[in-house]
């Protein structure tokens, strides 16, 4: 009997009709039942006259699955039927994330610390790139990548995919009036009259083997469904055209564990679509997702309701230039849900603003975020390398910012009790995090300030080991065992920080 | 004929009834006409049997004066009269510094470009710092500096004062409580029983010296007349005792052209004072003081209302760490007034995070401050000089901000126009300040941010030379003339600014 690890990723293949348009015309569906759940999910039209249901299972022990549907005679009937084994997890394998109170924590319970990285298009800037970049990904800890599926156009993303989600139709394209950003302007391109209800196989299949590699490095994928930045239309298809590219994504990549749907890069940029398609959109995907997976929706300047029931964390942008994961605590208290940072502006040296911070401002953001008990996001903007910016091309990093990652998730890692981090109310200038269920152990952070030294309100009938943290320098140095109202040494250097542990 | 120039300091002496309590039992008046005013002035005693009017003429010619009062003889009569002629103001004498719409000006018309710092008690630190203190700022640019007339009782501000403002007395406190600030703790100093009746004329004669020599040099004293930092009583003093202080503070010293009224320091933190004591303050002063000198008033986290109409100015403490000077452009328009940060952070290594921002940093928040409007203040506190820090005591300087507010300072007094400088909306990720007037010239700022090139949105019909100013490194670069939509390269660094001139 085939065999499957448990939260990995079951496929039943089978061949059926290739004629017509079996993306609209045809159905395929899939039952799985375990000791545990069974589970209804719809499958998809692979291309080249091959059908798919993949399907993850969350419980060990011998499932049997049942598929059917009109995909192959053109009317409903069972097509196949089969069992499989599901085993334990393999090392590495500890599920899809969830939802832990206001914290992200893996299915299996062990601590998720999001250090999220963004790299819009790299999905489809060719082979040689993408190799590019799952190497530097392999250098270095990020453990969530956000990227579109749709191409880009946008300062930079000027150039076409390498492949398009779409067959291309007879020069006529189905939306006369592609809406895009606000710049570059779209008008001297070709309307290249994509089919909208004609997903290209090909597309679709270079993000199975992204999404399935990235899951075997331990990553997720931070999949953004729609986007503004767009010249072909795909920002601004009709309503049944958005619907039948939904239920296609989901069916095609909710079986890997490691899925996020960000159900848009900066929706209210999005002018041809209103708040009810977002509720559609949102309603589509609670229902064809049977994994439940992290659902956001990223905005630019106007947050989406992060109260809304399908909004399972805040996917924050900064809004203002100088205030924003200062506010995660905020934030946190107001939603009651995890609040992850996905722009914060990146580490580089292009023209705006969003995109030329230091990477010691970008590592402050980091540390700010996390100890306010959030998440936060990378990305980086350096112009000069042939106009390859890992932000959306993905490629080599330069920037001085991966390193102190390292060590900061080092350092989170470190963490006891439940292996969150929740703010705690300090004095005015320094940030504190405490453990959540190890209250000894704190972690004090002084950002750009440069204290010399600091005097600590401590309880006085305990005694607490504290370290001095350079966040910058990536060094960690005991200064020693201290107790009550006590003062400790410091640099007078901007980015350190306190660790105390009760001992 | 006596001569003195316009705005210079008029003063009668007259000898009189030297014993019992002539702070409280005596009066002294005069009454001065020119030919453009008619100003009638409290006189207060000197000490010694000595009388003083003090009186500063807003116009030039012939001045005539009486003086009365019950001084001399116990009942009220005419003492003197006399005449003097006013002429031209000397150089460097622009008269007080007034509300120019928005912004502040010289009487004379011409701008003042306010670049404060603080030394609170400074005056009371004995002859040497005070001369060394003299020597620092005439080798800088501040042109307001901001002290209290009553010691401090603080961090760092430990020792007793050179002079005390009031005749100790028997022991026995006349305020049982006085309520200083959280922290050092009072309870171990002496309670030294002041006659809040009797002034020691020793103590305010040396702010007639400061004073006097601060005008000499164009420095303006911001006076702070009451502050929580006490452990003698004088922020807890009765009613009685504070009008008398104030009319006495404001008889002698409103004379000087350089004075600024400042209500408080923190003001929220006096917990002995109510709304309605520093609405009757602000009475008082308004009617003693016949100039109309600046009036604000400095809080700690609640700001008073700003709206009131004896408030010439707000004085501003950041109430949050990371967002403050950025305000100020909201503040302007919210309040019509002009916008005076006499608290943005110092520059230093203390451990309190009000005191350790770096040279960097209190840089750029006077260059948002001044681009979005506004005036800013400095101040400095290292550890390591033999606890004298500059905040409060004066002395020497170590930081690397000071010779920065020389370059700013050189680029302010180049702007055309009316001098001032508007905040105009911009992009999200620089502060773009406009000269009134002379809308072709602008100062684009951008702070933290490291842009390598920087595309403008310049008039297509005009031309415009642009020059690259590094803040910091104290350069100015023409980059040539540009027009329309066009990019000028950057150097990629933080604290960067564009100047703009229409030519």
């Amino acid at each position: 009997m085939e065999k499957i690890e448990k939260w990995g990723l079951f496929e039943v293949s089978d061949t059926g009709i290739a004629t017509g348009n079996p993306f609209t015309d045809c159905e395929i569906t899939g039952i799985f039942t375990g000791p545990d759940e069974s589970v209804q999910v719809r499958g998809f039209y692979y291309g080249d006259g091959v059908y798919k249901v993949r399907f993850m299972p969350s419980y060990e022990g011998k499932y049997s699955y049942e598929i059917s549907g009109n995909y192959k005679s053109g009317s409903d009937e069972v097509t196949l039927k089969g069992e499989f084994e599901v085993t334990a997890p393999s090392d590495g394998n500890h599920g899809s994330v969830r939802v832990k109170g206001t914290h992200l924590a893996y299915e299996d319970g062990s601590p998720y610390y999001s250090i999220g990285t963004t790299c819009y298009a790299w999905v489809l800037q060719g082979e040689e790139r993408r190799a590019e970049t799952f190497e530097t990904l392999k250098e270095n800890v990020f453990n969530k990548i956000r990227f579109c599926i749709f191409p880009k156009h946008y300062l930079y993303n000027l150039t076409e995919p390498c492949r398009y989600p779409y067959e291309k139709g007879n020069g006529e394209g189905l939306v006369k009036d592609p809406k895009g950003p606000m710049f570059p302007p779209v008008e001297k391109y070709p309307i290249m009259g994509f089919n909208y209800y004609k997903p290209n196989p090909d597309h679709f299949k270079l993000f199975d083997d992204v999404i399935e590699k990235l899951c075997k490095m331990g990553i997720e994928a931070d999949i953004i469904i729609f986007h503004p930045y767009d010249r072909w239309g795909f920002a601004a298809m009709d309503k049944d055209a958005d619907d039948l590219y939904l239920k296609y994504v989901v069916a095609r990549y909710a079986a890997y564990r490691n899925v996020w749907w960000s159900f848009a890069n900066e929706y209210d940029l999005m002018s041809n679509k209103e708040i009810a398609d977002w509720e559609r959109y949102a309603e589509i995907v609670c229902k064809e997702d049977p994994y439940n997976h992290l659902r956001g929706i990223h905005h630019c300047t106007k947050p989406y309701d992060s109260s809304r029931p399908w909004i399972t964390h805040l996917s924050s942008q900064r809004v203002d230039l100088y205030r924003h994961v200062e506010y995660t605590d905020h934030l946190i208290e107001k939603f009651g849900k995890p609040v992850v940072w996905d722009e914060i502006a990146y580490e580089g040296n292009i023209g705006m603003g969003w995109g030329n911070i230091s990477g010691q401002e970008l590592t402050r953001r980091f540390w700010e975020a996390f100890l306010r008990g959030g998440y936060a996001g990378h990305g980086e903007t350096f112009e000069g390398h042939n106009d390859v910016l890992w932000w959306s091309h993905g490629g080599k990093l330069y920037g001085e910012s991966p390193e102190r990652f390292k060590f900061l998730l080092k350092i989170l890692k470190e963490t006891p009790g439940t292996g969150n981090l929740v703010y705690k109310p300090g004095m005015f200038d320094e940030t504190i995090a405490e453990a959540e269920g190890a209250p000894g152990y704190t972690l004090h952070y002084f950002g750009f300030g440069r204290p010399s030294s600091r005097t600590l309100f401590m309880d006085p009938a305990k005694k607490y080991e504290v370290e001095l943290i350079d966040t910058w320098n990536m060094t960690i140095e005991k200064l020693g065992t201290f107790g009550g109202m006590d003062t400790v040494p410091m640099p007078g250097r901007e980015y350190m920080a306190l660790r105390l542990k009760e001992v």
